[in-house]
């Protein structure tokens, strides 16, 4: 597993083979010895393989043909309703209704999250994690009827893998290490940390394609803009109050 | 790893023994393969050793032992400090003081903070996850010397094991899977989910120090309080705002 750790990439195309209930349903139970907070495992996973249920979600993942393609699309969702739901059950005061609890429930959802990840792929499935959730999650709920204190977190497709694409690279280690307190970055540090990255052929070709000067404007003036994050910033505020969490 | 995986207890007493640097970076940078937005690496981790520091980051974490006598105590941060500082460095214009870059970075450390974990315990060290980190997150700060734009959001105390506590319980995977979309659940559903943890005896016994009728409410009333998630709410707001995410 440490060598599936290593060797891992993000796979975007499957094989027409099905991912059996049986294996999904393993792995699922496998990961959720994750640690939770106070054991009460604030998340649900939502399984979908209807055809028009994945239909209806891509364009809330812009169109990536993943969502359609992979034989499951998971969606792992903050939950505290579950939870809420007992307490109310129970005659006990539930008082979740916050921003600190979902923030709560989120991480336990990530933990989860990667520990199917490190799982599926240990046993030969390939994944491709869909930051895209946060950006669009009122859809989300609304498709997949997410009722309040719960909240659509990351996406997952998985399927049996029909690539093999190049490892992406990674940043030198001590550039996202301080030890004992933060040490902040000179010019020099940022240079020396982003200059393997700026040399990649792949990245001289997005500089060249987008016409920029360099590969920092790719991600600020194309794939990342100050406009998209700040109205996607409201939308996501405004699907944490309709869902309760703010 | 998948033995380990199965196997996870959550680790609360070390060894005299120290973790080598060696080993801790090789762990981190196999860590580093998770997923991560655009490959950007949203994140940074302050490796503490040194006693003094652990000692003032205690009381932050209601003074659980495992801070001051774990060999190390490692603060995962959120980080767009360094992508920003690289933008601005190449006349980039960088929009990641918002609620949704937050949201990305910290899902990036999460990945990699899981990752790391998996990977230390399948090393053989013992790991305790601290959610204790957003419930004082200004505090932390300010120990840490974080500056805008990064934030802690997971305190994982690492060492050699020097316990073997029994195995957490954990709910029915139907409990937590729901098939294409989310299906509420019933008083039935609920009932038969929390049976088997409102049965354990380490349970019954926490109802009856607490006198109170159940288990629901000992989490109500004595372990997360409404009144304690809505102060700390406000706290982790307030930080968010400090920081530039908000």
């Amino acid at each position: 597993m440490i060598t599936s750790i290593e060797n891992r990439r993000t796979i975007r195309k499957y094989k027409e083979k099905d991912v059996s209930e049986v294996l999904l349903n393993e792995l699922l139970t496998t990961a959720s010895r994750a640690a939770t907070m106070g054991n009460i495992q604030l998340y649900s996973v939502v399984v979908t393989r209807e055809k028009e249920i994945k239909k209806a979600l891509s364009p809330l993942h812009f169109g990536q043909p993943m969502v359609e393609n992979a034989p499951i699309v998971l969606t792992f969702c903050a939950d505290f309703h579950r939870f809420n739901q007992w307490c109310e059950l129970r005659n006990a005061n539930p008082g979740y209704n916050n921003f600190l609890s979902f923030i709560n429930a989120a991480s336990d959802t990530l933990l989860f999250v990667q520990n199917f990840t490190t799982l599926a792929e240990d046993a030969g499935l390939g994944t491709c994690y869909l930051g895209t959730t946060v950006y669009n999650p009122k859809g989300i709920i609304d498709i997949l009827h997410l009722p309040k204190l719960v909240f659509p977190i990351a996406t997952i497709t998985v399927g049996w893998p029909d690539e093999s694409p190049e490892q992406t690279d990674r940043l030198p280690l001590y550039g996202i290490i301080h030890n004992d307190t933060y040490k902040d970055y000179s010019e020099e540090d940022i240079n020396s940390i982003y200059a393997y990255k700026e040399s990649l052929p792949e990245n001289l070709h997005f500089v060249e394609i987008n016409k920029k000067e360099n590969l920092a404007q790719v991600f600020t003036d194309c794939r990342y803009t100050k406009a998209d994050n700040e109205s996607m910033s409201e939308g996501l505020l405004e699907a944490l109050k309709q869902q309760g969490f703010l």
